[in-house]
């Protein structure tokens, strides 16, 4: 399997935690977007819609949408709950992520990582309904270990993606306690630090 | 089971669509979302997000958001592919619609149907991002009968709700023939017209 993505982008990211938490083999390819990477007749024969991160299997079929792939990947894995109405509310988060999180969250982070503009250009829109998601999930951690309550699953590695980089783009999370601890948990359940608080 | 939703908005309708085409039972709470019915303490117990639709099932658990909810109530469904790869092809429409599509063509008709803006006033970049998500559309559906080829799927349903009310947001349908065939097809599909071309 190839996953063609760009290590910069928490989408992209996603797909690669997944396979390494539960060890399934792949080559990364990296595709650089600011340098049109994801525009060529190459990669848009992958995905016409020109997006990352994209996966090709062995038999050539392609997959796109991180949200997608990550649940096609992990669909008889224990991050996946076994009930189905409490798999479908994992899918709420998903969809909520790209409806409500990933425009505002990410977006802000685009603005100053990939395009360089300093924090206090970035769209004061954006940074409120950012912080509008962030205070959202905040409320919901404070009840609750994950998102689904005590077992991680899709939902955390979705979310943990733009979360735990949004002060890169101004995002700052020093009023979110619970959202905090919750970052911390997650990035040791998928081994991307140490020393987890 | 419950459905709360507004009836004027695409999300709300596709819960609906897919209750009435798999003979699902459900009582429809009207939630008039301009007058603040979903922000009402009330509402917000169902779904802290404030957010239509929202489904409460008879045993008191909920979910939120349409394709969620679509995917589980279709579940075993002739709506959703058995080939699991396929079917994560059909959650990567989905997903994109909620991050490519959704954002502008359903953003644009909520400024004139819901806000009652002109045409003419509604943001050219809103269109312009708009109509790039129907051209992609159009571009795939002259090869495919469907979003996933031959069968209809939820890929299908999520994506009709605003393509076929598109032109209420000023975008114009008539340079996409392929999109036109498919919306009439479409609806034939879920029974909203009896005489499709």
């Amino acid at each position: 399997m190839k996953i063609h993505g760009d290590s910069n982008s928490g989408n992209c990211l996603k797909v690669k935690w997944v396979c390494d938490k539960l060890a399934i083999s792949y080559d990364w390819i990296e595709i650089d977007i600011l340098k049109g990477e994801s525009r060529t007749g190459e990669f848009l024969r992958l995905n016409s819609a020109g997006q990352v991160p994209t996966v090709v299997f062995d038999d050539g079929r392609t997959l796109a949408q991180s949200n997608a792939i990550i649940k096609y990947l992990a669909r008889d894995s224990e991050l996946v709950p076994r009930d189905a109405l409490v798999a479908a509310q994992m899918d709420a988060w998903l969809f909520w992520e790209q409806n409500s999180h990933e425009p505002f969250v990410a977006v802000c982070r685009f603005h100053t990582v990939y395009l360089g503009k300093p924090v206090s250009e970035v769209d004061p829109n954006l940074i409120k309904r950012g912080h509008a998601a962030l205070g959202h999930m905040d409320r919901h951690l404070a009840g609750n270990r994950f998102m689904l309550g005590d077992t991680f699953s899709l939902a955390d590695v979705a979310l943990l993606a733009y979360t735990r980089v949004a002060p890169e783009g101004g995002l700052e999370l020093s009023p979110y306690a619970s959202l905090r601890r919750w970052i911390g948990e997650s990035e040791s359940e998928l081994g991307l630090r140490r020393n987890a608080s």
